[in-house]
């Protein structure tokens, strides 16, 4: 049995690779997919698809067109999703991931410090399993192949 | 045609009480419901229920459970949700409602300022509809009964 | 046993009045539902709501966030898709409503005049019905009382 | 990860081959399947199963008896469907074919003329991407593996 | 709590007269829908509607769009079916109604004489509940409102 | 907003009662439906309609057929489902009515004494809310209305 | 692409034979699966598993239970079904087999003489294509390769 | 054609080799696929990956997280579910997994002594077949591939 696993939340940080490794070191066979981690492809790939914009909100919602059937594909390929809160930003695209993952009856792991729990209460409580280290979460998806 | 709609988003302001007043002065058949709003007994209403648990987390959790019922009952009724995201606050639980509103095939309308454009681009293209005031989105409910 | 019925199709002709009156007239216990027929504002609404658009591609789709979310929410409430495709327009957008009411497994009547029934032969294929006439259709549509 | 694209639309340019040529040279792992492409053998394929029909329409019928049969076969085993409309033709059973895989959870590429896009607005709206040309959507595709 | 009950199955006895006979003396609050149960109705319904067809597969393919449309939105009002078999005819559009009732998840009571239980088997085996009278199938129903 | 409850769970005890009158006591507008509570004419509901079973198994697989009519109508018509486990008996019925509201997307509550947590915590944990008492489940549905 | 056809029907003539050899002179990459084909086997494989059982009733009970898992299991896998109703026999396990294809959204290929095309006329007007032959169902196959 | 089975229920007895062994010996092409069976680690495997909990039904939810992680990722994978029942033990998870099974449109072999078969009639009513034994399972398994 192989699985799919969407890795969504913050492009900033080097934890997709962490996950990746600490996989690779248990043997699990699973294949990681996930966004655009280049920020900077993430916002102008409206543009360079599209052409110039009138205006940094059209430019945005160029750039979500493109980032939105990235990950429709992916989630839709993808056995279970792991959802990433760090301390900065908004994350609500990483959230809207999260949620559609439930809704679209894939298992959910949620990784966030525990001091995010508060504003993250409703979702956590969707979640299958919601855990602060990305070593957690790389732990439970070791239980499925146990 | 009568029509329910949910409205999620943030509790410490009156906007809901403002997009009620004005859906009334247009006289749109329209029942609004949505979450529990005084924050506090958002918050307590796990332990009120369950009891003391032993620790915050825990007491989220519980009050989670309940938030959440809420919300699966009435957004279920729901024919349309508005999500409204302010200034301030992670509100991770409106990109949550609003995602899986979509993801039950919910027409979305989202309120936001302009300045959160960015951080929302992908909620927003996932929107069927997106404003910055209360009175737009009113005026788009108001546009289904034309 | 009521129905709602979603009057897909061009809006530059009285077809939705003739049918409504003819359904009237034997007592069929049917409401009718259907675009905003008025040309102009369903070509401005986007602008009415989210302001000048800088150029017509941003205008139109500005509109049709709408228009869209009107029909969405129609849609659902109906138990039956009337769609009327005339000798003029592009009317890809009725094909469209038509082609989403049978995927959501709602009934469908295509009402166009022979001449065009090869380039609608795939759609007509897909409907449960297809005629030339509005009366036709409203006889369909009595049918189902008898 | 493989993806499988369905070519919705004209069926007299050779924008087809284009899109597999261009995605080549990138290296996509993609497979493309679309509808039959000799437009004789599409009008005359229900004849030529059914044996001779009593007049056009029911030639007409027969015809997309067969057509609907190969879309609806192809459409399942699509992850995508890329959906062009060109300046002629009335083009429904593309608008069809494009909104049914909306309705089915398949993201959309569309391609057609800037010109084209007031009648096509509400389609547009539901797609993922709106494109010009076939490189644009090939970039797009492209974008998904990057 | 009221139900509607679609009924399924031959039209040249009086069964479905006993069946709201039976339910009305109970009092059950049951609305009872059902096909065209005119036979020479429902087999002309496509020529009077559609014109005269050239030969009867065309009249047949006629008329049996009007009654699909006919079932299509009654069952979909519909919470439970009842499918009568009896002795004579082939009833297949009955078993197909029975099938599509279990298909969309409605429950469905099966009234057939024991002597045709074994070409039935498998479809008595999808059924809620197989009896051989209408009075066991009343009395079936009245159980839901004991 | 009017809600309908079904309970689910065991019918030895009066905690149906219970729930109905301290619904009623906080106004609270739901309808409970459940099933048949007279144990024995549960039990043989199935010989009393089909008539005398060749053995015990037998009777028991007739009388289930009109139980599960009963539960799969009820539960259609429910937007919230409240298991109550006991004490005493297997009550796998009320595991298989918790996890079919589950799977249909209706909100389910949890009634288990603490020291019942062990074995029904996989149900627990797929439950919104999981109480001990029946003064617990009814202030969870009076949340909804607050 | 590789397509899996389930083929549903008579089992007392070598139709199946036929298909795949027609298929494999074609080169069509397909599967085909379907019923056992052995009567007595289809018969009695209920009470082989199970034990003598108290009545032909109840015989043909247990017997069902085992080919509708074979089936079901079977034609979840299908990508096409293929109906084949002959002269004799009621086939209603056809006829259930053709509309669980249908309402599993599975293309249906109908195959039957033209004297039976009354009794099947509205089962015909849900498939995507009817024939009269083997040879015209395995050329609609081919024709989806083309 | 290859399966996948799910083999839900007690976790005390070696039955599952015993299915594994006697389809192996068949040659069926079937993977099959289960719970943790480890006892203590299912317990405990919530402490591991949560850290110690505050008492033993946080413990306990702590533990159902990780093993509804696997079972929802194990049963999507799955063609078929055999749920087995012992004589001992609550095996309300047992119930629950089969339940979760028929929902999702999953085939489902139910396990049992006769003994068992009064309290869990209603399962072994929605089952599609209900055993005694190991070796009947794997029987039934078997006829699929005849």
């Amino acid at each position: 049995m192989k699985l799919t696993v969407y890795l969504a939340g913050e492009i900033h940080t080097s934890w997709r690779e962490d996950i990746k490794k600490e996989a690779e070191s248990l043997n699990l066979p699973i294949m990681f997919v996930g966004p655009q981690e280049n920020h900077e492809v993430s916002d102008n790939i409206g543009e360079e698809i599209y052409g110039t914009q009138p205006g940094s909100i059209y430019k945005d919602d160029a750039a979500s067109d493109l980032n939105n059937l990235r990950t429709a594909v992916m989630m839709q390929k993808s056995d279970i999703v792991i959802a990433l809160f760090g301390e900065k930003y908004k994350q609500w695209n990483t959230a809207m991931d999260a949620a559609s993952a439930v809704s679209l009856g894939k298992p959910l792991i949620l990784i966030r410090p525990e001091a995010l729990h508060h504003p993250l209460k409703e979702l956590s409580n969707k979640a299958n399993v919601t855990v602060e280290t990305v070593g957690q979460a790389v732990r439970a998806l070791g239980y499925i192949f146990e």
